[in-house]
């Protein structure tokens, strides 16, 4: 049976992300039971409620379902030859004040292929798995891409048994979490002990890109690199009203001259610059702040571009702390970097990405496709370290995400689904004639 | 005996500045005893302790104490010929992190010239007197000048009677302390009721222009009016990863540009805006914050000159709102205006403005002497909507109040003194022919 001429289940896709949303469904913003978000953090009950529905239902379509040592879930589906599986995934866990689509569509949409293979009678060359990665958001335990990134080797899971929940009023460690949800699986939580072939992710964009474009599908060719810093900015407390403009050392009016300049310089590199906090000191009306931090998050498509804008934020903005505010009798201001977080550009698989502009040219027409890069990491830049990795994008309504209305139409997710089930079969082809 | 004849005991004033410092010594920032700062908070045991100390020194000197309905003491020192008193006063309450200057130079040196007087046997012509407001600084209880307002009839004392304290774990009201500590007084708090016949009063400048222009007195004309606002300007909250410049209402950005513009209007009118408070929500780093509200402090000389600047922030404001942040599918973003408070500019008297003027020129030099306007608002603001007011100054070093290291050398305490006592003479000379 050609792959072309499998029979899908219109609507069901959908019917399955709304069914599921029953576990931790928050936040109504509409009144139809369909307009609400999610709230389910990551090892919950609601979490456990959505494993344990994951795990039926893959078992049901005749999958071969592994547990591993930090809670992610791998379904398989068996091939007409044994080896690693062609693999989908995503997360089902949210952001506490969670929509209904990101991440579960990811996961919902493989579980769709799957079933979509079962109705056709249709087996792959090779298993084909889906896989729910645990604690992608990094919300009630503060870390992104936990789960997947142990999996890939880039953390051991000791490291994140420990992780305490800030979630709780009386926060539990991982490990705990995993052993009370009876999530805590004996399959080694590794990419060499437990391999995949390839992992093909589909996800909404969370940007308004797609939509601005009148775009149906993005093929995702790399995430964006990114830094965070802490920017300090030091000055001199004084009154509002006896101190002279030209007297001042205002770290508040400094601080903004920096905010609008960073700006500048994204525009100018074609990269990202954004301020998400600031707090200053002493914070009273009639008082000139004399210190502001500020957290500068700075991206951009290339660890190159992104290395040319840290250094001209640098540059730029110690000359404006040295300028200061035009003052003859304070001294110039002083500003300091604290370094966060790096995650550098990921580039995803040629063949991978081959298989998913294929399928979705195929579907939509070149025209209705564009070839991206995500702004935010997922998943898939974990297990872009080992394995073949490829990544769809569906538009955002208005780019809005981590949020209860964040939304995507029933057509929009169902046109995802089916660009990652060609895309999937695609790669399972090429596996079977050697080239890939 | 000529008033110019007078002899001074040099140094008794500032033995008596740190003589009165025990009464709430804090903060030290140096090894010397003197080397503290002061927290004597409104209507506390410390303060009742120094105003006890002060009914003490002034009953010695023959004066006749009147304590009002709202806790501020006349002390009235006698002259030759009955009627109100030409005053000295200020205030010995302090901010929580307050120096020994602040106020208390004001009533101390009163006390100074009431000392010199008896010291000399000599008799004014009119009674002069030394008032201690209370609750100048609004600390304890957040209204500034509060007692001095009552007495010029600019609000009830009803109204300050239910005010409850902010710096206590367990509020209490003004009421309650004046009783609690034997200072709710029974002369009526009303300039008619209980009326002087003009106010003078010494303080140092909280700011740096005397230092700066290495001036020893400030001939105070009067004090600039102000205006506080609360801004707040409302974006879009967004993913900071996903989303493109020309995406974004990013609420900061437009924010930080005003807050940019600001200083640029006050520069362009010859006044001040400052702003010492900023919030932003959500208040996380990978999210572009929606909403920024902030104070805006802006000052000048003449209330016009504030109107002028008042109407220039809020067009330019709406016009960085409205131009956004170059955004193709977000809304423009939009600014709101919540007035907090106007405090008019206030214009001292020409008699008092010349006592002052001629005493200081007299003792240091024309070039020594500068008139000037004050940046923040004292007690005397409310005595002049009543009666004559004069204004001195002296100079802060560094510009720095509201702080432990406020410092002034016992030399410029002394020349303000001095100035002081001889304007106050001059004022009384007037009085007696008929000038004033």
């Amino acid at each position: 049976m050609p792959a072309k001429a499998l029979t899908i289940a219109p609507g069901r896709l959908i019917k399955t992300i709304h069914e599921t949303a029953q576990f931790g469904a928050k936040f109504a913003w509409g009144s139809a039971s369909t307009e609400t978000g999610v709230c389910r953090l990551a090892l919950s009950d609601e979490d456990k409620k959505v494993k344990d529905w994951f795990y039926e239902e893959t078992k049901k379509l005749g999958c071969e379902i592994k547990i591993d040592e930090v809670g992610n879930m791998f379904a398989i589906y068996p091939g007409k030859n044994t080896g690693p599986p062609t693999c989908m995934g995503s997360h089902l866990d949210t952001q506490p004040t969670g929509g209904r689509y990101d991440g579960i569509l990811g996961v919902l949409s493989g579980l769709e292929v799957l079933r979509t293979f079962k109705d056709n009678g249709f087996t792959p060359n090779y298993p084909v798995g889906v896989i729910n990665w645990m604690n992608e958001e990094g919300a009630r335990f503060p870390q992104s891409l936990m789960a997947s990134s142990v999996w890939a080797g880039l953390q051991t899971k000791e490291e994140i048994y420990k992780m305490e929940s800030v979630t709780d009023s009386k926060p539990v460690t991982v490990k705990h979490e995993l052993e009370r949800i009876g999530y805590l699986g004996d399959i080694p939580a590794n990419y060499e002990a437990n391999p995949i072939a390839a992992h093909f992710e589909l996800h909404i964009e969370q940007g308004p890109i797609l939509e601005e474009q009148k775009k149906e599908i993005g093929i995702v060719v790399g995430v964006q690199a990114y830094v965070w810093y802490n920017v300090i900015v030091k000055g001199k407390a004084q009154h509002t009203g006896t101190t002279p403009l030209n007297s001042r050392a205002d770290a508040l009016l400094t601080a903004s001259q920096m905010v609008v300049k960073a700006n500048e310089i994204a525009h100018k590199n074609s990269g990202l610059c954004s301020v998400g906090i600031l707090n200053l000191e002493p914070a009273v009306a009639n008082v000139i702040p004399n210190k502001v931090s500020f957290t500068l998050d700075a991206r951009h498509e290339t660890d190159q571009g992104l290395a040319t804008i840290i250094n001209e934020l640098k540059e730029e903005f110690e000359l404006i702390a040295e300028k200061g505010n035009g003052s003859k009798t304070s001294k110039p201001l002083k500003v300091e970097f604290e370094h966060i977080y790096t995650s550098p550009a990921v580039h995803f698989n040629e063949k991978c990405i081959q298989c998913v502009e294929e399928s979705s040219n195929a579907l939509f027409g070149e025209e209705n496709c564009i070839k991206m890069i995500s702004g935010a990491g997922h998943d898939s830049c974990s297990t872009s370290a080992r394995v073949p990795t490829g990544f769809i994008f569906i538009p955002s309504k208005d780019g809005v995400s981590h949020n209860p209305e964040e939304y995507s139409t029933p057509e929009q997710c169902e046109n995802g689904f089916k660009t990652l089930l060609n895309a999937v079969i695609k790669y399972d082809e090429l596996r079977a004639i050697g080239e890939a």
